[in-house]
């Protein structure tokens, strides 16, 4: 039985709060054989009595070995499975620039690339230009006029940009342009399907546009587009757990994952603690509470491990205000682990903590990964927190007589 | 999502070697309440030097409480679900002699029985002949023309042969031919589908020119077959992994198991200590390494405890050299459990090592199921074993954007 029907079935109409902070990238490993992980090496007085008071384990976001990107470990934790519900590369580009992907959206993630006369690739980058100027090329670019298909071209940073195709019945089973090497010239488009034949026909003729309109400015003079991707059709929060669920994240693509799940986006200002004046400002208004704080990967992205024990314990500072609000059920995880030392998303079990007032006690006093290896949460896949934050919540019904 | 495509998508073109040590039967129960395993009854400084810098846990090679044979423990170990590939006996026992079985055989395994005048079985297994007296009984049924079909009958042992059916077309679905008691005549092979009609007519023309051949062979005057099966279609560990694998190996059975997942058979000599030398010289051919140790098996299934312990004492008195090839990945496990307390196969989770420059410390120190069971790792089906190793060797990309 699919876990969303299971629930759908138990959930109960009203019931408790429940907070859900992320912390981006949360776990870790020691630097040295034999050291502490950031976590570890972090001053947590605050979630160090969340951790005495609840319940701790470790998350997996996919599957053991899998090292998710940024979609699937957030919808992991929002309880979709992240091997079911697949975010194209080109909607998640388009979420982190805040546009507003629709149903009859089809978006890719397009590359500024230098040709030589021939129209081979001399540059995959086009020299990694200024993002004033793929601001202004996006501009040109967006004058391009495709019969029957709307067509947005935002800049990103760089070479980089998103063009979304919006029309009626466009498929997305269509290939990359990008060849993947210079030499070549960039690909026809072409479809898997009948619909995606007719986006395929709109590549083509904006891609032939895209040449012509940009023949004088090299070296970003032409463009080569990847991730075709439609909105998944997923259930929101309200549908499968009867959840009027907010968001309050900094960053777009963190809002843009969460507006996918259904919940609202609030204000949240640009600070952790502009995040926890507009909780408590929305507490009433809603059950489900997801906070986003995304410094605890960017510094593990950087390899730098001190920073990444400053963000832990300034995130540990603001807890007590969340805290009080008192959650029925307060989470705090992360969607992936980032170690410094490895300067990327890494597969390894995420630390987590549950409280509520009707966790088992588990022994453990400190919130880390060697102490979280022993909590009562075990090691579970990150799909099953969601179902776990129900119950606290009083929200799941029995399941049969 | 098939495990297997999630793999393939995300796999790496290059990245660190993986040795996978497969202790067979490594886990063990104490005689005695309140004593110790086998494992932890030896005295193991290699293997809890790995523990010390890796991480460990326990394997659950089918599901919990499923006891395992030598096929589904090893197929889950190389990352292949034992639930999805099923190997079936005569596949297995034309394995275990070493029969390069190929994709149009139906392999069968064969038993000398004894038949009155009548045509009823008076002994299932013709009073366990000789094994020379076997040999003969097959030479004689190698003799056996059927029209259309090509036949090879290889002795085991005792009253055990394998036939294999080499043909266009044939199917397996086919009823044993034992009738697993005595007074009946063998059975009638029937096939469930028309490929397998096309070989129950073979097996049927077979068994009459075998009771023709044999009727002055008492005790060994008739046969009769079981587990009809052909060669599973299972994706290579090369389009899997895109791993060179290659198998070292001494007993023909872990060698037929390893080339069904299409590694290389490197010659592995009659001992550990031969099959380490063998390791050394194919180490810069392959990214991938399988290393079969059959006598904790053996020792375990002869309910012998003591020299099940000498036999792990006498691998971790190899590992040394096995760690100074410096693999980015080193394993040690075991297929399954063999206490030999149970003088067999069991289904208690097995003993496992991890030991890569990537892991996270578990704190755990000594190699043995009490220890395991606070590593790391946790418990987890020995099927997700591949997918760590392969994250830890640097092998898999990030899930998603």
């Amino acid at each position: 039985m699919n876990i969303h029907e299971l629930i759908k079935e138990l959930k109960e109409p009203i019931g408790g709060k429940i907070v859900l902070v992320v912390a981006d990238g949360l776990g870790g490993l020691p630097l040295e054989p034999g050291g502490m992980t950031e976590l570890e090496t972090a001053r947590t007085p605050n979630l160090d009595a969340c951790v005495r008071d609840g319940v701790c384990g470790l998350s997996l976001p996919v599957l053991p070995g899998i090292t998710p990107g940024s979609g699937p470990g957030h919808l992991g934790l929002f309880g979709y499975d992240p091997l079911e519900y697949r975010i194209g590369r080109g909607i998640l580009e388009a979420l982190g620039i805040n546009f507003a992907v629709g149903p009859k959206d089809v978006a890719v993630r397009g590359n500024f690339c230098s040709v030589d006369a021939k129209g081979l690739i001399t540059d995959r980058r086009a020299g990694r230009p200024a993002t004033d100027r793929c601001k202004e090329m996006c501009v040109k670019l967006a004058g391009i006029k495709v019969p029957g298909v709307e067509i947005f071209v935002e800049p990103v940073r760089e070479h980089r940009f998103v063009i979304v195709f919006r029309g009626d019945d466009l498929g997305d089973a269509v290939n990359d342009t990008d060849p993947q090497m210079v030499g070549h010239a960039p690909l026809l488009a072409s479809g898997a399907d009948v619909a995606s034949q007719k986006t395929a026909l709109a590549v083509n003729h904006f891609a032939a546009e895209a040449a012509r309109v940009l023949a004088d400015e090299w070296p970003t003079n032409m463009v080569t587009l990847r991730g075709f991707s439609r909105y998944p059709r997923i259930s929101s929060m309200r549908e499968v757990y009867g959840l009027k669920a907010v968001c309050l994240a900094v960053y777009p693509m963190y809002k843009g994952l969460a507006r996918l799940v259904g919940m609202d986006i609030a204000g949240a200002g640009t600070s952790l603690k502009d995040q926890v004046d507009h909780l408590t400002r929305v507490w009433s208004n809603y059950d489900f509470f997801f906070l986003h704080y995304k410094y605890t990967d960017s510094t593990g992205e950087d390899g730098n491990f001190p920073a990444k024990v400053e963000m832990i314990e300034r995130l540990d500072a603001e807890l007590p205000r969340i805290r009080n609000l008192k959650p029925d059920v307060l989470i705090v995880t992360g969607d992936h682990s980032t170690p410094s030392k490895l300067k990327s998303h890494s597969w390894h079990p995420v630390p987590t903590l549950l409280l509520s007032s009707t966790c088992r006690p588990d022994a453990v006093t400190e919130f880390g990964e060697a102490t979280c290896l022993r909590g009562g949460l075990g090691q579970f896949e990150a799909k099953y927190l969601m179902m776990l934050a129900m119950a606290h919540a009083g929200r799941l019904g029995k399941y049969g007589a």
